[in-house]
């Protein structure tokens, strides 16, 4: 069974966006219990007909896809709950939760590097949403373009198909 | 405690890829139980020095996120664990783990709507993989080219920053 240590810690001072931080893997990561399927969902403002919708992990949560408007550019993945998405579409500020602190983060809230909301579109079967942004700076925590720089090797290239489109 | 059903059904019986269904959303969701966060992860080929770098969802998957070759269209994201990210690698087609059926399926084996491997690359913190593929026919099993075509309505659009990029 997992600890009891308290949940939720990170939620209940926010004031504005400025002490949200927007790099959640750079701390420590919290003591907080990860929450189990048996527990119910935070609470949150969004749409009901799109809550409906989503088909979240265990954990409550759907795949943020961010790309980078007008350019095609995959900048990152991160994750949202309800509430982060209704944020998102709310505040026209990306919004997500994280995994590892347990708790909502604003991009660019420190680090300046802002999301500004172009659209949010979920995808057929609601597990992940596709944000587009105007993106402010670096994308990456690490000050990267985009978070996507470590290169797998492709070991079975196919040769070009004949496509079909 | 999660009842007893078998696990891995779909992976014994696999002979090249044409068993394999392509579009898990479509029929019923399995029994099979889902894994809980004590379960030993499924056995996979993969390179162990790729597989310490991921940090997987509870139940031991990563975001795929798949985008069209050359054109950055955002096609549709799905999950992948070890072995499906192993096979992705080494055969050149994108190849997923389905949350519904608890099964691999490999994209186009019965559609026809291949995706042949281009490039995958891992981001910063191991949650996830951005795939490019050359995509035959419709990436979304409804037949609409990518799966993200449900707009959701973004209320707090801001005004279009100054930005320094």
């Amino acid at each position: 069974m997992p600890d009891a240590a308290p949940r939720r810690s990170g939620r209940t001072e926010q004031s504005g966006t400025v002490s949200v931080p927007d790099e959640p893997e750079a701390g420590p990561p919290t003591t907080a219990r990860r929450p189990t399927p048996g527990d119910p969902p935070r609470r949150s403002a969004l749409d009901p007909a799109v809550a409906a919708r989503l088909r979240r992990t265990a954990d409550g949560l759907v795949a943020a896809v961010v790309q980078r408007h007008g350019t095609g550019e995959v900048l990152m993945m991160a994750w949202m709950d309800d509430e982060a998405l209704h944020r998102t579409l709310t505040t026209g500020r990306a919004t997500y939760w994280s995994r590892s602190r347990q708790e909502y983060w604003v991009k660019g809230a420190t680090s300046g590097h802002h999301q500004y909301v172009r659209s949010v579109r979920l995808d057929c079967d609601g597990d992940a949403v596709l944000v587009t942004v105007e993106q402010v700076g670096a994308a990456c925590h690490t000050g990267a373009g985009n978070c996507f720089f470590d290169e797998l090797p492709v070991t079975g290239t196919i040769t070009d198909p004949q496509e079909d489109r």
